[in-house]
């Protein structure tokens, strides 16, 4: 065991996410002592979890080991254990391993998606957040199409081939074009009962459009390009009841074997822990250095926290926007171990993209507007560029231009899972 | 729906391994109708399921969808189903979608790992025969190091780092060095309060020596190179239990961490679906042409069945043994549908071969002894010439290219699975 210099300040960051992985770094060369606390030992890259959620890419592909990204950053600690409060009086994290003291706590827990105070939805129509829910989506799918080959009732083998994608964001369009993908080329060949290409892909928007954040002209677009796909947009339509069935709208209920939630995240329990005031989405709301009121020595960034820019805007739950919380933090706690203050916050926006299937792409970066194969593009390079590990981004983009060439998916396993049976083909 | 062609013959293959994917190739061209049936809807390439075990390669590098194998084969049908037993009066297998009408039946369901009557140990002591199970015991690794970390107990954290594999065949040698390597070379500097190079790696054999099918010198070679990476080799030990805090043997008792199972395999249950004749372990003793006694049109073949080659010696449970068996039985069903006759079955043994760690490997190819690197170069090239799919052969290629260069393992990640918890860290 290395000894440990005992009398640096202990900055403890919860959650290896975007913000908190950025925030350990950020803190490499400040005399503190950081320790980085994850139920998981990994650091997922959740912009392309949906392709691992469709079989384009394994889940390796976009997870790395967060002790190995931090191995030659001497003053951080990485742990595997789960948080189950904190204790703020006394200045501790409450884990499964025990209390650990911290001078400056980082709550960078991030979000899950929300059923809205449906939780019994959540069986049948699983969301997008974590390596297992890809690849419990990727087994959703496959088993969907398995399923319609061997049975001979033809509404259950229409019912089969019926994919519901509930919420037009970014996620949301993304399987929807994937899923299309999937059906149309992917499997195009590989079943002898049933077409694959006679799926009904839907994709359900309780808003007038889809991808809401960009500007009308990029939702029309990828609007337009899912139909062309052979997406079945529908906006403007709510969902009422998820079951084995189907989905129930205000208007009407469509039959189908895969229900995907892409419709709301809901804050971890942060706010819980730290008996804070949050909005009601969970997040905490922070002070303009992203210090909780009445806590100065915590601070919550990331999905977890409702941050405002100058106008009044909310800082949306995306990627660029944690990292940025991170770099602040980290360096706002430096300053205040050297005796120094920081400015305040300011998040600077640099765009909004999604992609459409695999060779469009709608991207707002700065006035700029992309859409189409060069949007895909701009996609492409950008992802790879922000993917950690020079392997990784090595064997995405290979793995990408063969997909691109050849129409096909590598990762296209059906894998057991807790519970289990899903994976067994019933008749 | 295609129309089927009612008229032809009807083979029904059982498991989508290298034994029952070569027969269904084999009959390509025969005017008979092929349907596969499988459990799982991928093919997998077990002599690498090791290297997915030890977090060297993803599950989708090594496993490909078998309907996507066979998809350009249109005399072939590919399900995703579960087998209950066979009706060889009626000629009917049953399965979970219904019975399924036969003319010739081909058996090729493989093989499971077997704890000569203790079932009990299976929680404690994986095996590896599955994609599921290699992903089990990749995680129960890590898990183990990442508990290490945690703990504050010195005995506990002894105990947490001691990895016993069970069996010195050929998969106990190259779990052996593969943990070696984890643990020496991979995590060497990924921990701060533990040093994961003073791991205990204990390989048990029950018999006189490691690798007991090769020669003796490439036993010896394999033995030294084993100590020599730091494994403590313990041959002509017993166990006779295997529980949460270690394995007790025969002479004492070794408090462990992590249990590994690769010390026996029985035969998957065909032989009581037929009601047939078979050895102690479960394989169905099969005529000279691969037949069950009593029953000319089932045919069983693999690892499902004990064939014996001209000399008596028993066939090995092999992949190109799997393979041979698969050519036969294609060709010997075209031939009878056209009305020929066959010669009974001929084994051709290629040869052993096995891993040990990241840059040896002893191989017996005809007269040829290799060991060492040279031994190594024949192993990977062989393996990736084997793989299914260009992308996985490149890939594969390049993963090894890249943590022969660099140490790393690009696969470290502890996910979720049946029963859970073990994926959490505890105190």
């Amino acid at each position: 065991m290395k000894a440990m210099a005992q009398e640096r300040p202990k900055v403890i960051i919860l959650g290896g996410g975007f913000g908190g992985l950025v925030a350990a770094k950020t803190l490499a060369r400040a005399p503190v002592d950081v320790t980085l606390i994850d139920r998981q030992n990994y650091h997922c890259f959740q912009p392309l979890l949906y392709q691992v959620a469709t079989a384009a890419l394994s889940p390796a592909e976009i997870a790395w080991p967060i002790r190995h990204i931090l191995r030659q950053q001497d003053n951080a600690t990485v742990l595997m254990a789960d948080v189950t409060g904190v204790d703020s009086a006394a200045r501790l994290v409450q884990t499964n391993a025990g209390p650990m003291p911290y001078d400056y706590l980082v709550i960078a827990t991030g979000a899950m998606h929300s059923y809205f105070g449906h939780d019994e939805w959540e069986p049948v129509a699983p969301g997008l957040k974590r390596i297992e829910d890809a690849t419990r989506i990727r087994r959703t799918i496959l088993v969907a199409f398995e399923r319609a080959e061997l049975t001979h009732d033809d509404a259950e083998r229409q019912r089969l081939l019926t994919f519901v994608i509930v919420g037009g964001g970014a996620t949301g369009v993304e399987m929807a074009g994937a899923i299309a993908d999937i059906a149309r080329q992917t499997l195009a060949n590989d079943f002898r009962r049933i077409d694959p290409r006679t799926s009904r892909i839907i994709l359900l928007e309780a808003g007038p459009r889809v991808l809401p954040t960009l500007p009308e002209d990029l939702s029309d677009y990828a609007a337009r390009a899912l139909t062309r796909m052979g997406v079945d947009v529908r906006t403007s339509t709510r969902v009422t009841n998820c079951h084995q069935g189907g989905v129930d709208l205000d208007h009407g209920r469509i039959d189908a074997g895969t229900i995907i939630w892409a419709a709301g995240v809901v804050a971890s329990p942060a706010a819980r822990w730290l008996d804070a005031k949050h909005d009601r989405a969970g997040r905490v709301i922070v002070r303009a250095d992203l210090s909780v009121p009445g806590h100065p020595d915590i601070f919550v960034i990331g999905d977890a926290a409702e941050v405002r820019d100058k106008v009044g805007q909310l800082v949306p739950g995306v990627a660029p926007a944690a990292k940025q919380m991170g770099v602040y933090v980290g360096r706002l706690i430096a300053a205040r171990v050297a005796g120094k203050s920081s400015p305040v916050f300011r998040y600077r926006h640099l765009g909004d993209l999604a992609t459409i299937g695999r060779r469009a792409a709608v991207v707002k970066f700065g006035r700029l507007h992309l859409k189409g194969f060069v949007g895909w593009l701009f996609w492409s390079v950008a992802h790879i560029y922000f993917l950690i590990g020079v392997k990784n981004r090595f064997i995405v983009a290979f793995t990408w231009l063969w997909d691109y060439i050849t129409f096909q998916r590598g990762a296209r396993l059906i894998t057991d899972v807790p519970g289990g049976d899903e994976a067994k083909a019933q008749s």
